[in-house]
């Protein structure tokens, strides 16, 4: 029998620091600028406008948890990217999934601050505690911030959509809705991948606006079309694939249940509907990042949370669908399906 | 060849989550009731008057961490401590590690939130940042607080001190000083362990007079003294052993090489000068915590840092000590010793 040591309790408690420190060097650019090639401590310090004794302990902090290289040690090393941050975390490579991170660095990590007093209150713990004003509408209200929104959410949804394109059966089917298609990514990939289907992209209009610009740019104009909605006042525009990505999450049990009936009204029966999120695995005991987003739900919302594949069905069930099926993404990530 | 996989950067770019659910749930006091018995979901929102959905998540995450225990699913799922958990984080065990852990909670995770500002400015980014009063000061205002604060501290060192008192070549010398020695904690660790050494324990007046109560109710005060002075101001207290526990790192370049000097000063020919620290490794590779710890002295005092064993040997060096070595404690920390 061993004795019980606290390492990983102290390795998690002071974890944050360690999370603190990548978010802070993906919201300066570290990354981005160390894809040009390998830089001293001085050139660092300099490019970025930092001091030597802190910039050295951020810096090696960064490779001691294999989040950054150096070559030598001392004078005269040179940091630069491993691997793994060359690939997503340079601004400039497809794979980039810093968006989300940048938008951790710049408000959720100093929200979470409050995660007690959430808990204690269910009231979301963002700006709208000082300004009041939900963070939907702060975001629309500013179309260069709903932009990089939308990009930072396309970093972490784009792997996810890339497979579902993939593995969904599309050859049963002609015709997709994507709810809350924002830029019409999801709509893109699918009407790339499968020549034979035709999307709607459907959101609000300052969001198909820039749908519309995007689809044109990528040649599929003539297979998808960004329709101007709201998901809860409006009907959704029928067709034989409704999916919602990272939609349902956003909101409470209420609201879910009411995207859940609306999807099922606008399907043919035999249609499916496709719900891709992190979902938490049905015991929940294993997908940490899953319950983690679902806290960030409260903090950003108060009342939204991330759900389970049985969560889901339940929902659905009870709306009227008949089958089920859940598909792993990548990573945390699934597709859950109810058949109508 | 394998495909470069994102998911070591999302786990740590969403670690803050995990590490301040942990930070909460100590805050909380959920480890310390959790001792006394398995607790439903139920129980434990009306014990901390916390609300359903939130709970959930903020208890499953841990559970996912592997820093809770829940047996069963669903209703009736009760929560219970991991035997780890149940040995650091019930404040009523000896070896409880979570003072540190509640002063994250209340403090340092809130104050990483501007960590690219403080490698910026070089400025602590503490309670000083608004009150304007530097922490020590603060600290020592307040005896309650200041007792909590050695509380905590004795909890990350304790186990270090111990494993100190019993690999150090005691057998050789036959008194110790104790620099900063708060409520004694190192000396009496030594002094029970070592019947033939006598102890000062050196700190601020309103320090020493509860060590001087500690030290009575441990049957001690026949060989440790606690004595009153300022080390900036006073020479040190003379004797064969002077040790500073987690005290160099707390201080500016200047005032570390001071201190060294008045070790040299305040020793005899062969005596010994042990600093007890999260020593960051030569290379700066591996010792994630103390980096975190030196970016900590940081966001507290600005110019202080914690530093390798090289950085150690080099300023004993110019004070005139001719021996060294480094002695390996707990985890992350040694204790880097200067012979006179």
């Amino acid at each position: 029998m061993t004795a019980p040591d606290p390492s990983h309790i102290m390795q998690v408690a002071s974890g944050y620091g360690v999370s603190r420190a990548l978010l802070s060097a993906v919201g300066l650019g570290l990354y981005t600028r160390l894809a040009e090639g390998s830089m001293t401590l001085d050139e660092i310090m300099r490019d970025f406008g930092l001091l030597r004794r802190p910039t050295m302990d951020f810096l090696d902090l960064l490779v001691s948890a294999e989040l950054l290289g150096r070559e030598g040690d001392g004078e005269g090393a040179r940091y630069h990217n491993t691997e793994t941050t060359a690939a997503f975390l340079d601004r400039n490579k497809p794979a980039y999934i810093g968006g989300i991170i940048e938008l951790w660095d710049k408000r959720n990590y100093r929200f979470w601050a409050d995660i007690t007093e959430a808990c204690r209150t269910g009231k979301a713990q963002n700006e709208t505690k000082s300004a009041g004003k939900p963070f939907f509408e702060t975001l629309y209200a500013e179309p260069a911030r709903l932009e990089a929104f939308m990009d930072a959410m396309n970093g972490s949804s784009i792997n996810n959509f890339e497979k579902f394109a993939r593995v969904f059966p599309f050859e049963r089917y002609r015709t997709l809705t994507d709810i809350g298609g924002a830029d019409a990514l999801l709509s893109r990939l699918v009407a790339a991948a499968h020549p034979h289907i035709r999307c709607t992209s459907f959101d609000l209009p300052v969001v198909t606006e820039i749908a519309t610009r995007k689809i044109t740019a990528a040649g599929l104009a003539k297979r998808i079309e960004a329709v101007a909605g709201d998901f809860f006042s409006d009907p959704l525009p029928s067709a034989d694939v409704i999916t919602m990505g990272m939609i349902l999450h956003d909101w409470n049990l209420g609201r879910k249940k009411l995207l859940v009936k609306k999807a099922y009204d606008a399907l043919p029966p035999g249609g499916a509907f496709v719900a891709i999120e992190a979902l938490i695995d049905d015991a929940r005991r294993t997908n940490t990042f899953g319950l983690f987003l679902s806290l960030n739900m409260l903090i950003e919302f108060g009342d939204a949370f991330d759900f389970t594949g049985s969560e889901f069905i339940a929902w659905c069930r009870e709306a009227g669908f008949s089958g089920f099926e859940v598909i792993p993404l990548v990573g945390p990530s699934s597709a859950a399906i109810a058949y109508k």
